[in-house]
């Protein structure tokens, strides 16, 4: 380990503490991070004089005296960069832009032209839609540091590599490479479920914790995992896939291709496939619109539907119980814009899972219903990105 | 973070060193844990004077000249320390005794009066067999630093708590400080299979992975999980449990009291269950024994016991499968000492198994089937509680 890259350490780690716990002074710095008085005033001075980090004075405590040269407390300089994040979904684009402190900025939603299509095409849509989110704040495409870009299917983060997508037509797309080629910025991409993950460890419901689980809900299931702090994405970078699990041996078809998953069972797809399939109930709408129309009549009675519904339910707390067992987290977010995905957080359900645990003397995890949009799913793609702005930051800093 | 502290964990970090890569020079040492080398000279100048390492000639490179000062290793100083691990079994206990660089000094089996029974008859059984293991060197009880506990069930090894075992007729059983109280030792318990990781991770088939899990296949199936070098417990001391986890909606009735268990379909009393619950096969031995003669009525032609085997064989594959989408590990050990379960070994067990994971251009993790006797579970216990001897022995150090 050279001189050198110590420093480039303990600077992003000052960076990272003040992002996260700023404004503070810092002593605080020095006591929170072990590292000395001395090189937190130096490398401090380093971050203060490269524009990364600002000085505020210090908020005075009600009947503190005010005497003395005045205090400050360090944070981040929001105007150091702009940061991007976008989500890709089947029919549009949400995209917002922060400052290097977090702060929203702007948000923009694009429509699609069509749910798939070639990586030119959807990167076409995505440097559109990022011009569009600059101006909207009389800033150009270029003035952005970085993006991050959440998409469904299996991604290999650290590449940029979606092994498969639906909203490819294409396997194994570097699409990071894609991106950052027609942007000319660098673009970080991942599975969207990891970056809801990430959304809710940065600013979200998993802030104190360090071990939890977040299942999103839309049309099919996905996962992010967070061991000890941080995102948990698998050796080949295709890790926490929960939606393709199976629950059922030689089960039902699934659009993967394999059967039994609990997509399968879960997705809005396999509901309308169920309950069309005896032709008791009809279906002339849109998937969407059919799940909507098969819920209501559960509600109301409807002894096929309650079947279909109770089954779809059923499956994903078995599903829930086994990551328990697995994984014994602290914590499980739900997370998920549609209401009519509704069912699968009942009560009963989580009743369901409860009594599927392996029963030990110490209550369950607990889980909570995050009811989320799309610009969630976006704000942790761009913490995401923040992230890498952070450390090209400060490795930059090193000419200064 | 004090510096009493820092030295605490300087010294903790350079005899894992030495004990892991050990003989080694203090250069090195250096190199590796990016401590300077002037701290390196001190810290191991403390743990020379306390007898923890010592100092060995360097083994000379052919041609090397052999000229000026002779140089030295310092490796680990066996005699420091004496530690013992031991596996409880349904019908013995096996133990070994190891010095304090983890070599073998003796083991003894021990077999037990029963099955099941109190802690405080457990543990006159465990202070019998480790007298006895610590006589066949000519020492005492008492000379033994400090002993690690492998028990199937539902373990908190932080707080040495078993929720649930089978070799127990209680539930939240203290056991770490009944055992600690009687021996007056050190005792650390932990899942058997969490310390079967440890075994695989500290000198065997994981010593070069970071993330893997091994399955433990004896009469029920076990899990541990290394991630990021480490056993991942879950956040209440119950994680990576494997054999409860559901692999069937309402399946068939475990010995837990739930409902399709993957134990319900491939534990040896379920595959016996299933084999005579048509009449056609008949059972009058042991569990053991009726396993044995169903797996050769299946090789011999006998559908029903073809039948049985194989959807065990087929769930004990979908189970893994979802191990596999879940984690991404690099690399799976099937672990276990009796042969009786070779089925869900086979081939066509792991070809079934990488048909039911996601499917991405990469090749599927490693699998690799490790055939162990119980002396190696005792010495992953034993690994287990000369981590805690060597912490111990580096804070004593501070007094010196």
């Amino acid at each position: 380990m050279s001189f050198g890259h110590q420093k480039v350490e303990s600077r992003r780690l000052l960076l990272r503490e003040i992002a996260q716990r700023g404004p503070l002074p810092r002593i605080d710095l020095a006591e929170r991070t072990g590292i000395s008085r001395a090189t937190v005033t130096a490398i401090t001075s380093d971050l203060l004089r490269g524009g990364l980090i600002a000085e505020v004075p210090r908020d005075t405590q009600p009947g503190e005296p005010a005497r003395g040269r005045p205090r400050v407390d360090l944070k981040i300089a929001g105007q150091a960069h702009l940061v991007a994040g976008l989500k890709v979904s089947d029919a549009s684009i949400s995209l917002v832009l922060m400052d290097f402190q977090g702060t929203h900025l702007a948000d923009h939603e694009r429509s699609m032209p069509q749910a798939r299509q070639s990586p030119d095409a959807l990167a076409t849509e995505i440097a559109a839609g990022l011009t569009r989110l600059a101006a909207q704040c009389g800033r150009n495409l270029t003035d952005i540091s970085g993006v991050g870009v959440g998409i469904s299917g299996i991604v290999d983060a650290d590449h940029g590599l979606v092994y498969w997508s639906p909203s490819l037509d294409q396997r194994n797309v570097p699409l990071g490479k894609v991106l950052t080629n027609l942007l000319g910025i660098p673009a970080y991409v991942d599975n969207d479920a990891n970056l809801v993950a990430m959304a809710e460890l940065t600013f979200g419901l998993g802030k104190d914790h360090s071990d939890f689980i977040v299942i999103t809900i839309e049309s099919g299931v996905g996962m992010g995992m967070v061991l000890g702090g941080q995102i948990y994405r698998g050796t080949r970078g295709c890790g926490a896939e929960f939606g393709h699990t199976k629950v059922h041996l030689d089960g039902a078809l699934c659009r993967c291709g394999q059967r039994g998953c609990l997509e399968a069972y879960v997705a809005d797809y396999a509901i309308v496939r169920e309950a069309t399939s005896v032709g008791g109930i009809s279906v002339t709408a849109s998937t969407s619109q059919a799940v909507t129309a098969i819920l209501a009549a559960a509600r109301n009675g409807d002894p096929t539907a309650r079947t279909v519904i109770d089954r779809a339910s059923r499956m994903f707390a078995m599903g829930l119980a086994n990551l328990v067992n697995i994984f014994d987290p602290e914590l499980i977010i739900l997370a998920g814009e549609q209401m009519q995905f509704d069912h699968l957080y009942a009560d009963a359900v989580m009743e369901q899972m409860r009594k599927s645990i392996v029963e030990i003397d110490k209550p369950p995890p607990e889980v909570v219903i995050h009811k989320w949009d799309n610009l969630m799913w976006a704000q942790g793609a761009a913490a995401y990105a923040l992230e890498f702005v952070q450390d090209t930051a400060v490795e930059a800093l090193e000419d200064v």
